[in-house]
């Protein structure tokens, strides 16, 4: 058996960092976990030991719920903190908006999401402010209950601590709870290279889904209370959702290993780095012009019609004229390479030429 | 890396099957199937092998989605098959019943299960006939809608191609559709020595949770649609319940390896004989009576409290004095082996002695 | 227009209270409140009397909630009190379980309820206590949450106050939360001789569906709140299930009436006491046979087949063999008179003759 | 009794037309019925004689479902015509978005409102085809299932039957089901001055709230299936969300006198022609400006705070300033009166010199 991941072939796919397999890290892990009988439904050792782990790295005692998915832990995290009549503010390009065909309504049903706009995917202090005195205390509508933030975001841009703090100064006086989207928190973390305790909980987040699929993992994500009175109204919700896994070691073997030797660091830092040495050589060429920084590993520009396909002739793949005419989005991932960015960027100049 | 299961310690816990690990070829695969980049979310090459093997195997056309744990599966096989004001009859002791935390009441909001009971954890037909004519059509009620089976049932019981015939007969005649929970549906089909079409679709089931965890497999099941028809439904569903997982490959890949080689068959049949193997060494010895015939993996007898307390000492690990008193449970699995038997039939002998 | 209510004809049906009209008075106050402008929404003068008349009538402040139908007092009730991981227990013969179509779990997706039998229609303190051991604090099962009971019960039956604060205990030592469905809270209440507080939160009850629709009223019912932290909640699932009415006026002053000049009292001594007598009446006749003790104003009784039909014959119309074979339920109403009791004994007389 | 509506005092509210009471012919129509004894839960011949008269006067035979309130019609209808995974695309500042607190959401949980913005608060044809083509078929996206239009809408304005049949080939051609909030249809059928036919179902309209409490109903509302295979699912539906009214024949006695002889429209008429003299009256005012045409019985206008304040000195009262600064909005109903509006043009007259 051969560990080492993509050793030949090009990763020519930047459609998404879910295109990627797993850390052979975390693979390994899964093997080495499988060793005799264990206490199932997270009773078990190792589960114990991702909650001491967590935080530690968070700087507090946090409440671990291991999930499989993103969407589950989003709507597990926003149904404990919003009321069935409350609704849940967002921004109209978030994924629990548009991905995840309406799960936060289903876990909390009768809640709403209610849509914040603002620039670079992130929500608009002001606007914020403005829809926060809508309708109070009027039977007629549901009520302000919950801020949700994704960071990084969709876009892959990043809410620096300073617009968190602003973002939580709004929430704390209206009486909002806050929960946040890390589906790439490391990638946000390592661009901002703050601790994660600042990212979060000194941010006002009270759960956070903390992503580790895109970055690594087969699939596991974990959603961190750090109130941990929120704990025993989780372990009934995540059960309910058919979200308790009983062979839990395995969930938890990935997350160990995530976090272990700081490996979702390294790995976030590879993709955030790959993608600054994509922008970097795509910024120097002809007709390609990029839209706006690269601050984790998601890459916004522009080109013709004829250098899209030409790449696409090549084998590249990634979403194009999805967010506008000749927009063109690239996605890096742990698992990109140096030889992948360059085929791309090579690929790019020759077609632009 | 040493992928020999639990080599060297005895499995001394017969809690429930699901204290074991998974198959070393599970696992392996999962390692096998870490190569480069693939579609997410189930539009890869493996997701769409996983169909047309289980098409094979069930002798027919079927829609195949895989997540994560059995409760979600039946919860989405009952939420497609009952109308939102229908209700689900269930045995009492049911795992649906009792087991999930109402996850198929939150994944069909205001649908109810009606309990119908019966001798060794088996739906009675004739009960199931009585509660069939209660407040039919009357809108102070909900309707019946689908009947929901367990195949091998809660205790390791059962039901034979006849009774399955029977129920197939009532359901067919008063509109009702067939779910059946098939956590341990190839301990079952070991037992019973049928094909998997006659012991599904050929007895009314319309859609069946084809469990792989308790049988091997980390984390897999597959829901398994007889009608295709109602797939766009299911599709939806598994999304808005979050248990559509991007890296899909890493379920099929289980349930690939789980297929191949008859490796599902041979793990069913390996726990079953180990609990064959301990029903026929229990029966000899004195103070220990034998409740029931055993059929699948699932072992229930008498013992006194003595006899109990001894095998505690010795680190077994069983659940007793939950079905009544002096009553014990005694589960294998397929990481069960003849040794692991062997020393505990020795042990009860020592105790009662 | 001629109020005088049913003035000629005769009533010949038994089949249930609410096949009567209303009181005319509360007709009348319709009319009366007829005049002018008003804020909707229960913003008016009329309906904060309401609140007034009822914490004077229960001696606590109490805030109150009112709606069209007994299905949506009770569903709405339950859903403040119980969370939706949780489970009512209720009587396998409540109206609640059998005659809602789930609008408790409607109203609280995810939630259960769970019988708890006993004798005469009411819950047995023994088999509640016996439920509330199961499976406590176990994240696979829904937690008790809520008892519900009905004064009077759905057979007529009443629970005295010394068996009410049995079931106090109980819930209060098991953090039970108490709901009560008083449809026919008057006529418990004149068949007891107690006041309304001892009845009700006395008795530790939460919220009551405090009715007036079978006893006298067109179309109302309150739900009461004995504490008053829950209005604001209440609120909000009031008007997301629909039932904020805008002309809440028409509402009030149904209650207003109902309360006035002991009006509820004298409609329920009413219905009792014609129950009473046709009791009295039936005892006398050879062939029918009573079945307990009526102690509102709904009788059980045996009679042949050939009595049944006769009456039925007659024009008289009543539910027979649906409590079993031969077995015919009598219920009487706040219109029912002297006469109409005294032409349904003479026509049973004939027909045993 | 006096059943005169309101005879001396001024009607000085245009708040609403919730402020109104009823019709004194509805009111009567509750005094006449109230005789006898009648089958319960809508099985009663004047019920059934609704179905027939509501049949003739759309020129089709339909299934009627009387609640009483509009929020429950309009979440009813909708949860029929749109499945969980589905959305309701509304105008954002429908009366479903906006003032039901998520009823419809409660209704359907899981469903979604996807909101289509246009002038006039009409839906633009232009953005309901631009959202239509928005993930379709998408798993991660709840899909288009219903449109939801206002007739008349909530600021008064009235679709023609020009732009409603614009829409329904919209609808048709993507298979979307239709319904109409008609909280004020009689308002927009006078204005139109067409067919009830013509305005719903021959426009696509598949479900309508049939609005009369708004019209001179006391709490009334008819949701009219035009498809009567929906019946039978909309009969559990109804009940289970706590809307079956036992003593049906007091919501079917409202309607019956709303619908003889012409009152539900000579009500909407004179609901109009007073916001027509109304609007007159203020058009030749120095310092008001009239906001758009009044279409039905609600005015937009401009006025100076001064004047404003002089009015509401006088005891006026309206809202102001909440569709922005120094807009008022004026209601009339079927129960304003020349002298009502004459008093208030005159006031504003006086303020304005």
């Amino acid at each position: 058996m051969n560990h080492v991941f993509n050793s030949t072939a090009l990763n020519m796919s930047y459609v998404s960092d879910n295109v990627a397999g797993a850390s052979p890290e975390i693979i390994d892990a899964l093997a080495q976990c499988n060793t005799g009988q264990v206490n199932p439904y997270g009773n078990d050792d190792g589960t114990a030991r991702i909650e001491k782990k967590l935080s530690d790295i968070f700087e507090r005692p946090v409440s671990v719920f291991l999930v499989n998915s993103g969407s589950a832990a989003n709507a597990l995290g926003l149904s404990v903190l919003t009321p069935p009549w409350g609704h849940v503010l967002c921004h109209p390009d978030s994924h629990i908006y548009n991905d995840e065909c309406a799960a936060p309504e289903v876990f909390n049903p009768g809640s709403k999401l209610i849509t914040v706009a603002g620039e670079s995917t992130k929500i608009s202090p002001a606007r914020l402010r403005e829809k926060l005195t809508h309708k109070l205390g009027d039977v007629h509508s549901t009520q302000p209950a919950t801020l949700s933030i994704t960071q990084a975001t969709e876009t892959g841009s990043v809410y620096n601590l300073d617009e968190l703090q602003v973002l939580k100064d709004i929430c704390r006086s209206s009486n909002l709870k806050m929960q946040m989207d890390g589906a790439r928190f490391a990638n946000a973390l390592v661009s901002l290279n703050c601790t994660p305790a600042e990212m979060s909980w000194k941010s006002g987040i009270d759960i956070l889904s903390f992503g580790a699929t895109k970055n690594g993992a087969l699939s596991a994500e974990a959603v961190i209370l750090f109130d941990q009175g929120m704990a025993t109204e989780m372990g009934y919700r995540r059960k309910r959702s058919g979200h308790l896994t009983s062979k839990m070691r395995f969930l938890s073997a990935q997350i160990d290993a995530y976090l272990s030797d700081d490996l979702w660091l390294k790995n976030a830092a590879q993709a955030n780095n790959m993608a600054k040495r994509l922008e970097q050589g795509l910024a120097g060429i002809h007709g390609i012009e990029l839209l706006g920084e690269t601050q984790t590993n998601i890459i916004f520009c522009k080109m013709s019609a004829k250098t899209i396909d030409h790449l696409y002739g090549q084998g590249f793949t990634f979403y194009a004229n999805r967010w506008g005419k000749d927009i063109v989005r690239l996605v890096t991932s742990f698992a990109t390479t140096e030889q992948d960015v360059d085929a791309l960027i090579r690929a790019a100049k020759n077609s632009s030429a």
